[in-house]
């Protein structure tokens, strides 16, 4: 497996545009990403109770599971924007077809930014056009730009892999900065392959790099409104169909999804709202899957946990405290903590460590958190980031 | 029912003191009330699964239901420190019990502070020796400073209130400032009566009174290992004992302490890290209590809601995310936000008001925030602060 250019157009048969329409006061803020022919699709999508009419529409497409197109703005949310809100999302989705000339059911649509005001559909409608006629073979990167919110780099990235005696590629880009804590699903990030697979292939292997990666990370504990992740398949690589879990392909498929994912969740959290610096929490020993899991979104989502690590300040009490909170019945005597490589606390007894070995755990622009239970066989780790005061100054300004 | 001065050693039969020994680099920090004869003692103690010692030690003595003193120190919470904390904990209780000559099992201790640092004994002793020498009448004020930790001011009250022919008196000191989000008990607040009551009574008063105050607060999400409400009561006032939820003494005693808990919770919130702007969720229409609660508590801790209540911006859609982000089944087409007197969104639909107006809702330093879900008749209201540079400045150089 290695690395391309090109991100969602580096696989054959897609091209991609970014325009700006004017929902934002500046810059692109219209993405549009087709397949030249069907595509199988999967996705993973929000489970906020409280969703966009983006997500309800995304779910009746994905439900058929082809798709040919993806369009999506920044800037405004369309969430909790009512009836008119639901009739935005279907003209979107309308004037598309019109204009490329294919069915509505296959064309998905994706909004975030702002929550509860209504489109500028006039803007849109215009922006949609442009954005048609823009539509190139390189235009990942200028998709991948009009996507973003408070995100200050755009996030990309396409690998090819070897499946059977034909070359396949996975690309994706994505968006995130705040307001993530992806729980069932996601931020925005789109991918696009040429592998033709089948449609229950794709669908598992999505849903389990999405477990791994995008489900794995959290900015600021905020389950969003509008999360997304979109695959779609379009089978431009001429490879033999992968089709079930068993075979070679769809291991080198799935590892190759799984790269993508993963560099673009952590491109989320490296460029979350006011992180400067990044914490794995690692928990082990756990008595289940969900127990490790939550102990390690407690700690990972601990303001507490997330200041000190911005401060470089060992101060591992406070990750004994969290792992207390989280539900899960931790039993003290039994709880060991690892600052980096470091042990601070074993079986409920502090580890003496000198000043100087304990601030060293907590110097590097990743700092790793270890927590083991003693309590069964389960592990779980999430990627996460500190909380500074770059944070507070973003969001305490963000509609005014 | 009126406000009296003296906090806790205004009902009768009470001294206190405050001194300095030494745990913190400057000021007091051990505290020490004494009620002159056995009183009724209950409390209401962490629920988190990693708890410091003196909070076990204060589960032994609440069993048994009486205590002649209580002894509290800042600075350092004695918490993840193994067999020696469990020593040191037990040591403090043994020592002030020669001290004052009373059984050490009536004698509960209380820690606040850093976690995972062991307690320099040897200034310890010497502080409660201090301590039982300054104790005082008129004590309460030195006491409730020496429980502080990055509080920036001591919060205490105490209110008479006539029972048959007898007044008597209700007193509380309290700290809170950062790791505070009690769940089913709360920070360190100690409160006093000369009420002669039964320890059944007590026990039922103060879980409905820590039910409706302490619980119902938050400042950043995070449950304390030390967290300790204690309530002793001497019956010095000699008012005819009050035994039951029925008679008019008990609802007067009742009324009493909810006024004193309610008042320190709420300067808890006030004076909690970095907190410059107070907001107050109440969400009705709830299927349950705890589906109230659930929404409420997830709306109160939003950091997204909470540097929007610092912004003073009405992005209300922060408020709908964070409902439909709790995990309770929330209809966005039932849901209806208000933002102080305006109604922002109503069963599913924006609602549209002059800029102004909007502004308008999140300029009073305490926000009020209604979210009601139109599934049911349950309701349930939490206090909580907005979240600052200041939070992150406090927390990111704790320890170092």
């Amino acid at each position: 497996m290695t690395a391309v250019v090109g991100g969602v157009t580096a696989p054959q048969g897609f091209l991609a545009s970014g325009v700006p329409c004017g929902i934002k006061r500046r810059g692109k803020d219209l993405a549009l990403i087709i397949s030249k022919k069907p595509a199988a699709a999967a996705g993973a999508l929000t489970q906020n109770e409280v969703k966009a009419s983006c997500v309800d529409w995304a779910r009746k497409v994905l439900e058929g599971g082809r798709a040919r197109a993806l369009l999506a703005n920044s800037g405004n949310a369309n969430c909790c924007t009512g009836r008119r809100g639901e009739r935005d999302t279907r003209s979107m989705a309308r004037l598309l077809a019109q204009k490329l000339g294919i069915p509505s059911d296959q064309i998905l649509v994706a909004s975030t930014g702002i929550i509860g005001q209504f489109l500028p559909m006039e803007r849109v409608k215009k922006g949609i056009g442009q954005a048609v006629r823009r539509l190139t073979l390189h235009g990942s990167h200028t998709a991948a730009e009009a996507i973003l919110t408070t995100d200050t780099r755009p996030k990309e990235l396409a690998v090819r892999f070897r499946a059977g005696n034909r070359w396949v590629t996975i690309g994706g880009i994505a968006k995130g900065s705040g307001m993530v804590s992806p729980h069932m699903a996601t931020m925005l990030a789109f991918l696009t392959t040429d592998a033709d697979i089948s449609l229950a292939a794709l669908r598992s292997a999505l849903r389990i790099c999405v477990g791994e990666t995008f489900n794995a990370i959290t900015v600021d504990g905020e389950m969003s409104t509008n999360d997304m992740v979109l695959l779609l398949a379009n089978g431009a690589a001429g490879n033999l169909r992968i089709v079930g879990p068993t075979g070679t392909s769809y291991q080198a498929f799935l590892a190759a999804l799984k790269k993508v994912c993963r560099y673009l969740a952590h491109e989320i959290v490296r460029d979350g709202e006011g992180v400067t610096r990044l914490m794995r929490v690692r928990v082990t020993g756990a008595s289940s899957l969900e127990a490790a899991a939550k102990v390690a979104r407690q700690v990972a989502q601990s303001l507490l946990v997330k200041t000190m690590v911005a401060g470089r300040d060992p101060n591992w009490g406070r990750i004994a405290s969290a792992a207390g909170a989280s539900g899960v019945p931790v039993k003290p005597g039994k709880l060991t903590i690892r600052l980096g490589k470091r042990t601070v606390f074993r079986w409920g007894e502090p580890i003496r460590l000198p000043r100087e070995e304990l601030l060293e755990t907590v110097d590097p622009p990743e700092v790793q958190i270890g927590i083991d239970l003693a309590s069964g066989r389960h592990s779980a780790e999430i990627l996460s980031g500190d909380l500074t005061e770059g944070y507070i100054r973003i969001n305490a300004k963000y509609t005014t």
